[in-house]
């Protein structure tokens, strides 16, 4: 057998590195070396991959030497940076930043919609995508094959961890603030009074008690980044360049879990026992939908899960051919971690045939 | 000038009941006497009008003698039950169950709406519609009235005093549990192991941290009467009986405000501006949509005002005709109070007239 190959964590200490760090653990037999990279502020650090305890490198060009895949979890400004030189170096990298998403040379892969890509990766470089579009893939891949996907309208409700360590910190803050004082948000006791400007961040407004109908940066015509990314990363992963999307991003009060209203529109009649079959044999998918004993996707159920969790799936009463349902996915594990860590096996699998 | 007219407001003791005394008190002048009724429970207790202090009488056909215009805030069935009462005594009644809303002799009144509606009551009953309805009907009737509703999907984001105070109650005393608990949710720290059972009324589940897809009652093929109730009224109130809808309700983790992503399309073409002079013109609407300045509504500050506020509107990338906004209306206010109280006016304008 040929030597194991090493895997490298880029952005290794934040609230994704540490979920990173679990799953390799779990697949730690898998790799030769586990390297942990991050800026120099965190270098020497040290931090764990199950047992093992490893010192945390500062990124340079040498940090990559050896390395045969690399996960990338770092700000876009710093991937577009560094990604370039791990991957001059030979390093087949997987980029969790949305710098490289729309690249042409650069698949977006997700395994339940497009495995194969991962093998067409021409700079060297894989993307891996919006935590938002990674919740609704599992299952519009598997409806897609057996349906013929024509158009979706799309709301989300995104957990606070999306923005991060500072997210969740924030909003465990603000509740912490609020507690205990009854009558919150009603006329005359207002969340902005208790909360003050000090909590607009990171969410540009209180979270707690509220839900905030922006995330991401502003683009042309009143578009979130995040909802222009909803939009182009589905069409390119499902490979469907001309899907119609409507798109609305929503920042809610949950820690962990994107969830999503869908409102999906097929080539072909779709039955919700047909739904049914075909997401219950969905790689990625859970099918969670038995009304009558309260069964139903929800944030708290699907923290820490692997698959994506849908139900509430109904035929559509006024549109042929539609669905509606409900979706929800731990945005820090399919995500994010657990996507790339998928990505990242696809390619190990590949190298390994190979040599 | 004729005698002033006598109101009455049945259901007085709730948290609806509590704003509607407060917004009788605010105008006042405009009635004769005001009379509390409530169940044998709450009768004998004192509540302020303004400044009056008024002992709340139990209902009976006698407690409506006098009366003329009657406001019911009750359960379906107790509306069932004695909204006939009272209007067989002549009795204008304006009720906020569902119960009456579909029946074809019973108009379902939104001022912004359909206000010449409030005539037409063979049954001398009006219904206020659902709230999470009624946050919607403001901004859709007056695009409609310029550019035709054709058909929409809506996903909601509904605070828990949508379930009165057992809601808010419950929602305050799970945020009280939890404050202060740092990685909620994440995998390790499960919300639903540190809320318990106790928890999961009125919601179903814990709403802390969570979203709940589920409000009202299970009806056929998977849908909930909310929903039901969101295609059923809009169609009615807006007097397009065809109006294709999809909607999806959920609950989410705040106190007042009711939000929706609104997918909407029309007869004829709508740009963002022609969007935002009609709306910027329209009653019972505040145009709220300046993104570059990071205006855009919240239901925090939604809570206690008299309008629906509207922003984030976008011509949809993808399909024709077609936009995307976010609406936020206070559920206790046009959602439930104001616009019984609005409707109320028109009734007493009539009736004043005519005498």
């Amino acid at each position: 057998m040929a030597r194991k190959l090493n895997v490298a964590i880029v952005g290794a200490t934040g609230v994704v590195g540490s979920i990173m760090r679990r799953l390799i653990a779990e697949e730690r037999g898998n790799w030769g070396e586990v390297r942990l990279i991050a800026s120099a502020r965190s270098a020497g650090k040290i931090l764990s991959v199950g047992d093992e305890n490893l010192e945390v490198q500062a990124i340079s060009a040498e940090a990559f030497d050896g390395i045969d895949i690399a996960h990338f979890d770092l700000p876009d400004e710093v991937s577009a940076e560094w990604v370039p030189v791990a991957a001059a170096k030979g390093v087949v990298v997987i980029d969790k930043s949305a710098h490289y998403r729309m690249d042409p040379d650069v698949p977006l892969v997700v395994r339940e919609a497009n495995p194969g890509e991962a093998r067409n990766r021409p700079k060297g470089i894989i993307a891996n995508a919006n935590c938002t579009t990674l919740a609704l893939i599992p299952s519009l891949a598997a409806l897609n094959a057996e349906f013929g996907l024509v158009s979706m309208s799309v709301a989300s409700y995104q957990a606070a961890s999306g923005s991060g360590k500072e997210g969740l910190e924030a909003l465990y803050a603000q509740l912490q603030k609020i507690a205990g004082i009854d009558g919150l948000g009603t006329a005359g006791n207002d969340v902005r009074m208790v909360l003050g400007e000090e909590f607009n961040a990171p969410f540009g407004a209180p979270l707690a008690l509220n839900v905030v109908p922006k995330i991401g940066g502003w683009k042309d015509d009143g578009w979130t980044s995040e909802e222009l990314k909803v939009r182009n990363e589905s069409r390119k992963i499902l490979g469907l360049p001309d899907l119609k999307v409507a798109s609305t991003c929503v920042r809610v009060p949950v820690a962990v879990g994107h969830s999503q209203v869908v409102h999906a529109t097929f080539e072909r009649e779709v039955t919700v026992a047909e739904a049914h079959r075909v997401l219950a044999a969905a790689e990625g998918v859970d099918l969670v939908d038995d009304p009558a004993n309260m069964v139903f996707p929800m944030p708290i159920d699907s923290a820490g899960k692997g698959g994506t969790q849908v139900g509430r799936i109904r035929q559509s009463l006024d549109f042929p051919n539609s669905l509606e349902f409900f979706v929800v996915g731990d945005n820090l594990m399919k995500g994010a971690a657990l996507n790339s860590i998928e990505t990242a096996d696809l390619v190990r699998r590949e190298l390994e045939a190979e040599a």
